[in-house]
């Protein structure tokens, strides 16, 4: 089925600003399945469609989901792919980008004209493999937003609040630490916000959790014409409760399938309802 | 070192309430620990010291504090403990149940008079094998306090959500769920309020950071006034609030050593805090 990082951060962006995609698919990439990104108002000028096959991933949870095993990934058109931006997308304010190759994900950054807010994905296998490169390209970001043991993995410190300050120190203003059923972190230089994860009365997928918690991080913070010097707190600590709002709902259904029903007066709802259940 | 959870409960519930402690140890307990905790102002009439050893525990922990491995356990005069309660204690509003067999608690229950708000603890041992006679014990509880895997055993459901319904059938009508430095979880019929952890920059020793939560959520709930009828739900949250507070306090040094210098102040100094970092 359907899948990817940028697949859910566009999904997931999409209730709340323009969306404009880069990004690589092979000759089997589904027609509906451009239907639905092109429903969402989804600029796919960036998107290349080349011979081959588009990546592949299956894997299979633990009974309580907070586990993965990875069955099968095939590269497949991914592994030669070197993005290209369409001209009219160098001049927007706001760029997530996802986890690929970090020498990727700084050859897109200069391709734009000097975007307002930037940020971006990582993983363990660049953290560990490609260190330097990853630091250098961080290094010019706003915020870096990963997953806890990844943010342990890169400041090479198991207490979360030390190695937030680690990594606050190598470039990133932002660090958004998201921690699966356990809620999302936000650093920044002498302070937190901490949002505890959403329960749910049923877990169907946690595929994509992760990116659409960042597509909801940044589309509302693009929204908000957040940027490009210090970030209003406020909007921060909103932008993290937007991204958990997301995850939330990404759960609900098997992949994308909840982006086919959900508006943004559920969005709206589920924000003031993450208000009730930690307001004291 | 001195420990237990008749210990830590005591110590983090006697900045909040006058405390009264019902427990037993041998002749080799320290006159130095009775100072401590009669230096809290706890009420030890009800502590018993008969021939024999105090109960004994040791563990370690992993590296990162979230797995402990039980090295020693003995039971010792704790094997024929039968809690007597001082004349003086029945007629007490609150009462606090800790791990132990849920017969005990139970007969503990049925020599106080009628108290306002009755709660407690307990642990996997007695879920598995004193199912029947736990489930008959908690029945006649306001609130059940226990970690996440506890609550899943307990309810036979791995989901928190459903978990949390299916215990609150049991007959409590509050529960609160520890998640250790993911926060706790508040849940009543119809609605839940959740905490994040507190984020230390070092945790020294986590033992008996659940039980000093339950001694500030009893403790406040004492102060307040809380019960009989349905509590303020806005009572409640700042309980689960004063006993996250309390559990993040006993991580800061080894054993009770933060009970040497802590302050009333600075409880309510990190109550704030909490607001701080949970405020959107």
């Amino acid at each position: 089925m359907l899948g990817g990082a940028c697949t859910y951060i566009s999904l997931a962006a999409s209730y709340f600003a323009d969306v404009k995609i880069v990004a690589v698919v092979g000759e089997d990439f589904l027609q509906e399945d451009l239907d639905l990104l092109s429903g969402r108002g989804i600029d796919l000028a960036g998107l290349e469609k080349v011979p081959g096959k588009t990546f592949y991933w299956s894997g299979v949870y633990s009974a309580d989901m907070n586990d993965r095993t990875t069955l099968r990934t095939d590269l497949n058109v991914f592994a030669d792919f070197q993005p290209k931006l369409p001209p009219h997308y160098r001049e927007q304010p706001y760029l997530m980008l996802g986890n690929i190759q970090p020498a990727l994900q700084r050859d897109v950054r200069r391709q734009m004209d000097g975007p307002r807010l930037v940020g971006g994905d990582t993983m363990n296998y660049w953290i560990n493999d490609y260190r330097d490169e990853l630091v250098g390209t961080i290094r010019e970001w706003d915020f870096l937003l990963i997953n806890d043991s990844e943010a342990r993995l890169l400041a090479g410190e198991h207490v979360l609040m030390r190695a937030a300050e680690i990594i606050l120190g190598m470039g990133p203003r932002i660090l958004v630490v998201k921690r699966g059923e356990h809620g999302a972190v936000l650093f920044w230089r002498g302070g937190y916000f901490s949002v505890p994860g959403y329960l749910l009365p049923k877990v169907l997928d946690p595929t994509g959790a992760g990116d659409c918690f960042a597509g909801g991080f940044i589309g509302y913070l693009a929204q908000q014409g957040a940027g490009p010097g210090e970030i209003d707190p406020k909007l921060l600590r909103n932008a993290v409760v937007y991204g958990s709002v997301m995850g939330s709902f990404c759960c609900e259904s098997f992949g994308v399938g909840r982006f086919g029903t959900l508006t943004r007066a559920e969005i709206d709802g589920r924000y003031h309802e993450f208000k009730t259940i930690t307001s004291f």
